[in-house]
């Protein structure tokens, strides 16, 4: 990759022998602020914050980056922007736009939504093309391509994450935080065996613990979105000292406990659904009825 | 308003003797599909809907307009097309740009999102020149301006109002139906009241069925947005001769009923829970207890 992205520092992931300092995870942490009606004083807290805990990044809306990269002015943290937020059914064009001006603006990262509609049609080339307009507009910039893979199955994360290498972004990255689940496990596991050791994979969505955090990077994740970083890095300093390590029942990390049939395709909840079946850890469900 | 929009019948709203015909109220509504990973088959019903029961308009992602714009040719039906949306956190540029590229693929009317964090920062100048900007980049077609009511108080709307009339846009439109609270009665009432008889005020956002429909009518809205248009005209087709006027507990229509702490601006939600105090209605609020 020639994209100015960070080293992300090597990180030991066999059987859940993390180690990584709080300045590490620090550096692999994108300072999230997506509601949209916050006001200054929010994004303010925001970029102080990430001063404060020397986050890697911020990422927030598009109105918002001038003002980011101004308060940030002097310091090594990036500010990335969303584009086609959060429902990526825009124009190309208007996308490629979006992300001419994100940059002029001064983000060095660009957080693209995927078109969900045109990849379950298969309209793969059009696709492509849509992510090729924003890496192309991003001259050289980090661009992350929003899945959103409480819409998809495991095989089509598969084939989505390899339209996004083959477009040429730097970055495979699960959700919005405002679709129908955020990021799991399985779901960042399968990106990153899909994509190889040398590509990158952001877990977003639902991240609000450092426990949450460290298994996403521990599944193959080298980048965190998250609201939550301050709570984030303040429990994990408490904790790397103390004996935090209680393990979850396996369904609550599961997109199938996860799905939500009101929110995603009806073919896309049975199938998560009917992994249930013959899964080993099924048993456990009952925690849950 | 010079805009080429259609007129609207007029409408008897005098103490709930709504005298609208099935086919004058289909031609007010906007039947809509905006979820964001909906295939070619889903738009294709809806634009099949459309001529089925002649509702007036469809309102689509700009990925779908030049498919619906196709699809509906040789008919009345017109295209909306969202700009902005859901969050309207972009920058005028982009609005403006996305607004151009829909008009060229044949939209006639675009329902952009106000900028609410600029709004509460009270930049107004900018959230002025932010609608100007769709406006002019619509050369005379219909602009309706989503205001997000769920984040703004009574006082707030009205602001609002004044400033998307200001602007030069012809609607005042509720809600996205993805933020927190869809369109509530006292709001289309507010709105109307603001904006003079003379004006668009499109309700949209939890209106499922034709009393729904009705009240927001009744209310002051001269639009509908929603996705429930078929089972709002097969209801009233069948309703409009037998009894079906059921009074609803007043408190279900209230927006300080539909407040979501966890969704909107804390201010905001306190705002509203403060005006269950001193209702004349709160008696009705134990039915929820």
């Amino acid at each position: 990759m020639d994209a100015p992205m960070k080293v992300i520092p090597e990180i030991d992931r066999k059987a859940g022998k993390l180690n990584l300092s709080p300045e590490e995870l620090a550096q692999m942490i994108d300072h999230t602020q997506l509601s949209p009606y916050k006001q200054q004083r929010s994004l303010e807290k925001l970029c102080n914050e990430a001063k404060a805990y020397n986050f890697g990044f911020v990422c927030v809306h598009p109105y918002w980056t001038r003002f980011c990269v101004e308060q940030l002015k002097g310091t090594d943290i990036q500010v990335a922007t969303v584009v086609g937020f959060p429902m990526g059914q825009n124009t190309p064009d208007a996308k490629a736009m979006e992300t001419k001006k994100a940059i002029e603006d001064g983000a060095t990262e660009i957080d693209m939504v995927m078109n969900v509609s045109a990849f379950k049609d298969k309209r793969y080339d059009f696709v492509k093309e849509d992510i090729q307009a924003v890496v192309e507009a991003a001259q050289g910039n980090v661009v992350k391509v929003i899945l959103e893979t409480g819409y998809l199955t495991y095989e089509e994360i598969v084939t989505a994450c390899k339209l996004v290498k083959e477009a040429g972004a730097h970055f495979v990255k699960t959700s919005t935080g405002y679709g129908p689940m955020g990021a799991t496990i399985p779901h960042v596991y399968l990106m990153r065996q899909t994509v190889g050791s040398d590509y990158g994979v952001k877990a977003a969505g639902g991240i609000y613990n450092f426990r949450d955090a460290l298994r996403m990077i521990a599944a193959g994740a080298n980048r965190i979105g998250t609201s939550a970083g301050v709570k984030i890095m303040d429990s994990y300093a408490w904790a790397r000292h103390t004996d935090w390590h209680i393990e979850e029942i396996p369904c609550r990390l599961c997109p199938s406990r996860k799905a939500n049939f009101d929110k995603m395709p009806k073919a896309v909840f049975a199938y998560y659904k009917s992994k249930c079946v013959d899964c080993p850890y099924r048993e456990f469900n009952r925690f849950y009825e």
